[in-house]
């Protein structure tokens, strides 16, 4: 079992009365126990936690006054992947997964994967069923794309990067969920801390969903995937943004980090299975 | 308490084993309950029903081999909506609206609100918030939009019919919900059976989240929010399709229909809370 | 030297007084001369005839009053394409070519080559360099493109089209010609008659420019080199519709036909340079 | 007549041999001549002046050897518009206006007018046509976007622009001339240098095809149409970009300036008539 100290501090400066959502705390799931979690805000703040669904997913919701604004957020997170010979796994069927999995083969914003399914099916359809499957689509993405941040933004989609062939974690987990999706197998977004990344920030990457239950794949190889601690699950990027406001507030600082702080087991295993 | 008599028949040529995933049969609701409803396959096949989330959304999946298929969908629909003021009716503040709610406020793969959101700022965020907002997005839709059936396709996005200013009632339904979204209120899509609908087809709508609950609203005006029936709700149409088929087969033909069975109280107020 | 028969027959019911821009009269060029000219407007009109720009391209302009209109084109084409032995061909370098030559390496409305360069330096930059590349591409396109009538709408362009797979003669072009400025060869997009067309139309397909002259293609190979006659030269398919109208007017009907009249040369060879 | 000076430095890291197409010269017309103007290379190089099409247009071609490339160009511009009371010109006939004007009504790369089309008629239809039509698209223009440096990239369109609300003088240029193209008025992009720009750097603005001649307007408003000097003409941004490069180099830094050297004539007087 691995441990991950982790943590994020941002810092705005609000000009007006602003409504926050923030999606920074790590999710608590079976196989991702989270402890000696501070969340602050300074000044000091009437902040409600709700539980957005039904996957662990934590949202904080704020409203905040006219202010310079500290959010820290520092957190323990036990990680007990189940590790599994993943070559060997299969594709789930569609015909007896979970109607709630289902909707994760559907379109969304960023991940067109109705657009996308022609030159998935072409590129990948001819592919043995499987997890090596997903993995080829991750390897697929991940050389065909180059690494460039600045290069795309907020509203950037998979089909956009598929052309341009550049982007930034979520560009690249995007167009492999849309592959997936177009291929016919259930991909999500995930939002987490990942050890070690650099530069230090946010990631996102991606879970696919095989022989009953989800697999995680990072396509930009920037993470290990047992470096990798969940915070949040949805379509695509859209649905956990670390910060939503509505109101005016200018972002001025961001921390981000995440670090093994005890590894007593399997050090050397990759955890393929999902966090969730 | 109006009842409303619908149904649908669909006609297939499945050409090799195909997995057909169905969203034909009424939401069952506190404002919607459902009689003498007969779902049937011709020829017979083992079909799954599915709940998907906790809105009532059903689905109806089954494999089928090569044949001549024909689905034919019968059931009563008792409606009893609540009836208000609409016009008092508040907008709900963000800052307290349910977790899940929130959602709604997302981009989505057909509802591009994050792009939309400076030209509904512009057009409607000057507007007193409240329900009569919602009616003058709807208003707007209609009156800029044209209706030609066969003028856009399964891919296109609200903002593409922003510009062509065309379309039929998924993309009235995709231009309000963005608008709604764009401007702060949450907003999703409604796929249903529609009162006297020319011609006959499956419907698509939409309801905001006003003041503590959904509001239903057609943008198309082609059915009054009386003779609307519920299938499925979803962030757009990707959603709630009728029919997701993985395999190969044709649709042949397609009947739908709806129509008053009876209408006992309040034949002249239109509710206005939704059917969910 | 091959003499091709071809013509047009367009029936238009006018509603109201509306410019019509025809270009349906062949070019005439070093390589192809026209005789036995006939274009006729019924009720009769006066139409004024342009020459448009240096290449040959003729169009017809007329005010037309409200009334059924036909227009009849035909005309007799001699072709005299110099044959070469294309495997053998090198690009131009862009060093050299013509100031005129290089306007064909922008971007142009259906033909995004600026978002395509990227796919095109990837798939065919390690190419040699010459006809054989050309070739390539347009056997590429020829490949992973259905011809599916219908699939396709006047404002689809060529990035659309690498998604999609699917499109008529005129998204083959464009997405031929998008990837060959890609890799940095001039191209523009040509609308012509096509000898034996079925169903029989208005045919558009492509020119490269490589050593020191204009190459012709047909990506679609739904035609041969030698049974195409140029009506008009463009960056692509907007600046040779086949009729613009600035007023209201519908089509009624539109027959297009072209056919060999005699050929008593070469009959097994296949021009490749331009007929421009 | 007023008299411009205008001049660009630009320095290169040519990492490979690279081909440089610049348009940077300024245009000699009848109502812009160009004198003292000196153009250096340094390494020293060889250069080829093109010419490129009818409308003035200079285009400086040269193949560049690994090293560190100095551009330096520098004239007097003496600027001799006509004055016109540009309040009574009226709009062009389009069954009347030379062939070539027409292609300026296309839709090409990043003005797509035909996509915009409804928009621009639903906007501006109704208004009388001439000089004022254009004026209220340019003030529209002007008055819905936002001029913000970075918001914008090298392949950002219209309808991008229309919805984003948001962008540079190029993007502020194609919003209006799709517009005016959407509404029956031929439109095309101009670039140049433009007198005590803030920040001082080429410009992007238009012309429309009035009453027998082109007329000039700058959406931004960030300059005088009385201190533009023209450098190019095209369909759109793709035709004009003052540097075009094939192999690899980078810009480091890059300086353009324009100030009025003397003005004796007509101070008060804004010209509107095209430089061309």
């Amino acid at each position: 079992m691995a441990q991950i100290s982790i943590g994020s501090t941002l810092h705005y400066e609000v000009r007006e009365p602003t409504l926050f959502l923030f999606k920074i705390a790590a999710a608590v799931t079976p196989h991702q126990s989270i402890s000696n979690e501070v969340l602050t805000f300074e000044p000091s703040l009437d902040v409600e936690q709700c539980q957005v669904g039904e996957d662990g997913n934590r949202m904080h919701r704020a409203i905040v006054q006219p202010c310079n604004l500290t959010v820290r957020y520092a957190a323990l997170a036990d990680m007990s992947p189940e590790i599994e010979r993943t070559g060997e796994v299969a594709e789930a069927d569609l015909a007896n997964v979970p109607a709630e999995v289902l909707t994760y083969m559907n379109p969304s914003r960023y991940c067109e994967s109705d657009l996308l399914a022609r030159f998935a099916f072409e590129e990948f359809g001819h592919l043995e069923r499987g997890y090596l499957r997903v993995q080829a689509i991750t390897d697929w993405v991940f050389e065909h794309l180059d690494y460039v941040p600045g290069s795309t933004s907020a509203t950037t989609t998979a089909t956009e990067v598929l052309l341009k062939r550049e982007g930034v974690c979520r560009d690249y987990a995007h167009l492999a969920i849309s592959l997936c999706r177009g291929v016919g197998i259930p991909a999500r977004y995930v939002s987490g801390y990942a050890v070690d990344l650099t530069p230090p920030d946010f990631h996102g990457f991606m879970e696919a969903y095989l022989d009953g239950q989800w697999y995680l794949f990072d396509p930009t190889r920037l993470a290990s995937t047992s470096g990798l601690v969940r915070i949040g699950l949805g379509r695509d990027a859209a649905d956990v943004a670390f910060a939503t406001l509505t109101g005016s507030a200018m972002l001025l600082d961001k921390q981000v980090w995440a670090s093994n702080s005890k590894s007593t087991q399997n050090p050397n295993k990759t955890p393929a299975v999902s966090i969730a």
